[in-house]
């Protein structure tokens, strides 16, 4: 009971923060969302700030569940998998509006403000790259990706560039940006 | 007299917007910040939101220069007249302590919750890519980019990829994922 209120309010915190961000999301808007009294927020999260670092826990949960999912599919080529990790992340956002990547959001909003969340969020990005470029690796031992690549460094500019087609997304409001993005990098560096 | 306190004020607040984004953002900090009264403040700015939208019109005459400077420099030919121009801009980030972009700031920030923001962002980003790809066009005449190529749509990615590339330079504090993100695309569009 008590661990379903938690996820409750981590699952509507979520989605409030992705839509709000950090300094619009009111705690008393949350509690009201959720039907949950005062009490019980406290009871889980010591403050704004430790809900908001555990909001990004569970983000990070899913993308790990997607990473799972996607780069564990050895049924497909490593390019393939690395692709279509990111082509169900866009399908993640249809579903919400296509309001973007929370730790973008996060990351931009709170990065010149708190150390805390700047160092938490680029940790959460640089965990994605870790995963990403080892499926890269694969891909460079299987010839998809010619044998001088680097696939850490190819790693990161594939989330950079990802994260500034997803702020486009928000501010568009459509997922071209996105799948543009996606077209671009892999025709570059799979010629 | 009064056109200086209206420079001051969007100056500072310009600082102060990249730094906090806009909702951690007080009024009353601004005001000490450049001992202006608060009368004065509402003089020359109806709202907090009025303020912002001055400040991103006083961010984009910025922008607007450098690239005037850049783009108009016919010694150079047209692809490095916009390598020149994100060399500057990566200059104008270095200046300011790797903060990123206004731009995408309050773009991430507030298009969830402000239809207002959403459209003056986009708006900026569209503009600015409008005369990258006019340069793009160039390149296309005189032979440096392949006959095929999408102008407004290598513009768009431009612009997008290193909207997440001065993201990534905000959490990490250092420029090269600035500099990685034009060397790939740069290596990419013109091989």
């Amino acid at each position: 009971m008590a661990a379903d209120t938690r996820q409750h309010l981590l699952k509507e915190g979520m989605a409030m923060l992705l839509r709000h961000g950090y300094h619009d999301l009111g705690i008393a808007a949350l509690l009201e969302a959720t039907k949950t009294p005062k009490g019980s927020f406290y009871h889980h999260f010591q403050s704004k700030e430790d809900f908001g670092l555990q909001a990004i826990d569970a983000y990070m949960a899913e993308v790990h569940a997607g990473l799972d999912h996607c780069l564990g599919d050895e049924s497909m080529p490593p390019l393939k998998r690395v692709r279509h990790f990111f082509e169900l992340t866009e399908e993640k956002y249809r579903t919400e509006g296509y309001l973007g990547c929370l730790l973008g959001g996060l990351g931009q909003e709170l990065s010149g403000v708190s150390e805390v969340f700047r160092r938490k969020v680029e940790e959460c990005f640089s965990a994605i790259e870790r995963r990403v470029a080892a499926c890269l690796r694969e891909a460079i031992h299987r010839g998809e990706l010619a044998p001088g690549t680097d696939p850490d460094g190819m790693a990161q500019l594939l989330i950079n560039c990802w994260e500034g087609a997803a702020l486009r997304t928000r501010l568009r409001q459509n997922p071209a940006p996105l799948r543009e993005m996606l077209d671009f990098y892999f025709r570059s560096a799979a010629p």
